[in-house]
């Protein structure tokens, strides 16, 4: 029973609420019963598993786990409210492949990039690619906007210009729309998006294979937000290659 | 210039940060720039506007503002990093109308209903009408998220039952899947999405005019994020019905 603030392993949960240590260890936290069932589910064993002495469901997994004053692991939760489940875990990156999957460009907010891991992972069987200046998807944010989602289907990194596949580029000043007429491209298919407002860089849309346009009405905004534009471009992406098989 | 902490406005936007206080007051607060310029856009007059001394791109609106050390104004945010110009407005509640909407039922984050009301100005003409168990649309998080929308689109209430037009409701149950064959319904519609994992309510599904699953893949998780589900949903619904014109 860990009733000590300087326990080790509850000042190492609240130092991997910083990128830097994240960064240095090779490690992030997820917290709550939801987060640590799906990494037991998923396989992912974790370095440490702590949990509130009080009220806890017991984590079925392998993992021995230690059990901690409630007080103390409220303390290190990045949650408003506190977690009864706190584990630790290494990341893992993995390489981008799929018939389908999703690149991510200038993405900075973490519950977008979350939000996306999820999405790809209820609609595409490739990873979330995260290119130049995207949020870190193991940041506590991400992790819990995933719901879970970054242990079935971890991250992979890649510049614009050392993607395979055809590059399909979101892109709100591209002539065609999508979801009109077919495809001109053959699978795999990369989904390219940029950050709301911005975009995709202009000379980056250009190298695209194909660019397309997500309708959207006239007099109101222009572009969407990253995370909803880049789930109905992979909605409608694999709707068309289900249509086509 | 206002160099108290105890200035009645500054005492207000903060009060505002809490469901209670906006509900009293029927008032809410939106901080940053862009808020405040999509508040002059959509002809919002503010109650109140506060501009921080430094630093901040004066207002081009009729509202006068005030000065304020900027030390107080970032003590007032709800914003990690403070914010240079706070608007305060009444809230707004419109009627449902449109010949297209999205009903949410249960969606309790604040940040997916903001995330809607963006999704709803850029993909249909009605607002978003809130059933029960709904995050405050002008809690600051929901009205950060909206981009600006809250303004240009203010929300609706209604229960599942007062809706007029034909309900499409999202269902991970059903039997058709969103985007397959012509519509069995006609306009007006209104989109209807529960809780992400719960879904709307198995009696409320049934009571609807058509029941549409987003095709996902097998494997993966049985939901998407409500927001996501919402805008991926208004997207097909908007492209058919411009499709039927």
């Amino acid at each position: 029973m860990i009733t000590s603030p300087d326990n080790t392993q509850l000042k190492l949960i609240r130092k991997l609420q910083r990128k830097k240590a994240r960064d240095e260890t090779g490690l992030f936290a997820a917290e709550g019963e939801d987060l640590v069932e799906a990494a037991e589910v998923a396989g992912w064993e974790a370095e440490v598993l702590l949990r509130s002495a009080v009220g806890a469901v017991t984590p079925q997994g392998r993992t021995p786990h230690s059990d901690v004053e409630p007080e103390l692991l409220d303390r290190v939760s990045s949650l408003g409210s506190g977690s009864r489940v706190v584990g630790v875990y290494r990341q893992r990156w993995v390489q981008p492949r799929g018939e389908l999957s999703v690149y991510l460009h200038g993405v900075g907010d973490p519950g977008n990039v979350g939000a996306v891991i999820r999405s790809a992972h209820a609609l595409c069987d490739g990873p979330v690619i995260l290119g130049p200046g995207c949020a870190d998807p193991f940041s506590p944010k991400a992790v819990r906007a995933s719901m879970g989602s970054i242990f079935a289907r971890p991250p992979a990194r890649s510049g614009f210009g050392d993607l395979s596949g055809a590059k399909v580029a979101l892109d709100a000043r591209a002539a065609i729309k999508l979801g009109a007429g077919p495809l001109a491209v053959e699978a795999p298919l990369v989904l390219c998006v940029g950050a709301e407002r911005e975009g995709l860089p202009p000379e980056l849309a250009a190298q695209a294979d194909l660019a397309l346009a997500i309708p959207l009405r006239d007099g109101g905004p222009e572009s969407l937000n990253a995370a909803m534009a880049a789930t109905v471009g992979l909605y409608e992406l694999a709707n068309r290659m289900a249509a086509d098989v």
